[in-house]
């Protein structure tokens, strides 16, 4: 059911991307999956780069936090074996790399929050806190964290 | 008993502020409350505004720390049903907006702090990281994100 | 056997930090242990002070995520009792007090990361965020929460 909702959306959740350092992807603990914190790269590439409100839009800055958002899923796709195991998305955190005097991070997050809505629905009903912080590893835009609660 | 002592504290639980964007206020998972990252918002109404150390003094940001925490309680009263199902407030993460230079951070956390252990007692004794940030929603003082563990 | 590649690490795990103010080193919840935000303390002295990029180089940087991972491992101990009873190293968050334009806050962190592998092999394979702030409680360098999961 899932995957159809992803298709539908154009959505592919891939491997998990690799971890810039020695840590992994995810861990799974109890019924808990915590992710890594996820920046927006594709294919091994940062897509988006900068400050957002200075060096990229509103706009940029929620594709940015949809594409890490992914990179979260594609890591609790590897944990879980499938998207349809996940009971609940517990939680997010959104990092924002925020220029001087931005603070929309709650309508950058939204391009995280609108996408785990539109594919999950209820079960993607979540908490999140988002925060502007000054620098992300290689200067990423967005850097976002994943709690997600398995099916026993 | 928790109650009691609120009204004694003059404090008033209510609802949760509603979130400012795609997310909901708390995510119960088990035993587990996590709460959305709060702000200083009373009655809809954000209350402190800008940076610790410039723009508000450190009583202030206590103050502004005590009303994001006492907005912490509104989500977990309304995922745990009452304030007394609460076996342990777990974990509490403080974001200050911070002027620059500004590294109190432990003393504005301390408003949240101290109240979780005037109301709880030894079930308020809670882990916390308090960091400082550039930028916060809505140009926000500080924002309070929670972890408790309600009884079985 | 965690005991014995301390020693060979020249580690010495002692009590945990006084927390700086109203709260407690840790919380066991369940079989988790959630550790308080971690700096650089050694002997209650704070050893790594300002900005990585600036005021420090990468490799202090490292040094001082590396006394962060031991004293979050030191209230994993005063939880545990042991660090045999950790079944898995969770997550840990690193906090890197940045300055303008530093985004190796991976290899920051690296420091924590590499020290886990090094003393618990798969057990301490974690997942990991890292992002870089303006500010940190008393100017210290880094800081690092753990979670960690106990046997049962």
């Amino acid at each position: 059911m899932i995957e159809k909702k992803l298709k539908e959306l154009g959505i592919e959740i891939t491997e998990p991307a690799k971890p810039l350092a020695a840590y992994v992807p995810f861990v799974k603990a109890g019924d808990f999956v915590f992710t890594s914190g996820q920046i927006p790269v594709e294919n091994g590439e940062l897509k988006f780069k900068g400050k957002v409100g200075k060096d990229l839009s509103l706009e940029e800055g929620q594709a940015a936090a949809k594409l890490c958002l992914i990179n979260c899923l594609s890591a609790v796709k590897a944990a879980a074996g499938s998207l349809n195991s996940i009971e609940r998305i517990v939680k997010i955190t959104v990092f924002v790399n925020s220029a001087e005097g931005f603070t929309a991070q709650p309508q950058v997050a939204n391009g995280a929050s609108n996408l785990l809505i539109d594919i999950f629905g209820e079960t993607g009903k979540h908490s999140r806190s988002a925060v502007g912080v000054s620098e992300l590893p290689i200067d990423s835009a967005v850097e976002i964290e994943m709690i997600a609660k398995l099916k026993e």
